[in-house]
């Protein structure tokens, strides 16, 4: 069994309305050290995999389903290894 | 400067009905392997302020602005760490 992260977030040229109003918000209630926010979202998955089977299942799903190409990145980051014989 | 995350995900009694949609669908697309799917947002900082300073601060943004009581929890991770100065 593994654990994958997968983060899926904006590509840094596309404007982000929420992460800014977010940032805007912590002003407000006084947070002034707030210099930089950045949002996204995260998909912990558990696979009945090892490893490497694992992150290039995790890789193709992100690509197939997770993220949008034309404004989103991912990175894909393994969490645990708890490989069972042989390997 | 202090790099921050907020993980903010739902509660484990929650069902989080997208985690189970986007779970069915990587079976659908023949990825048998995934067993458990968790879904949740980060929120990546910047806080002019050193280590400590910065993660109290990002604990009372989750309390006060990110994170649901009612159904959600939060965890604070420091990414990286530049204090300047003394600390």
């Amino acid at each position: 069994m593994t654990k994958v992260r997968v983060y899926v977030a904006y590509k840094a040229s596309i404007l982000d309305p929420q992460a800014q109003a977010i940032k805007a918000a912590t002003h407000k209630m006084g947070y002034q050290e707030v210099t930089e926010l950045n949002v996204g979202k995260f998909f912990d998955f558990e696979f009945d995999a090892e490893a490497e089977i694992a992150r290039a299942k995790a890789i193709e799903i992100a690509n197939e389903l997770l993220a949008n190409p034309n404004m989103e990145t991912y990175k894909v980051e393994i969490l645990n290894e708890q490989s069972e014989g042989a390997n």
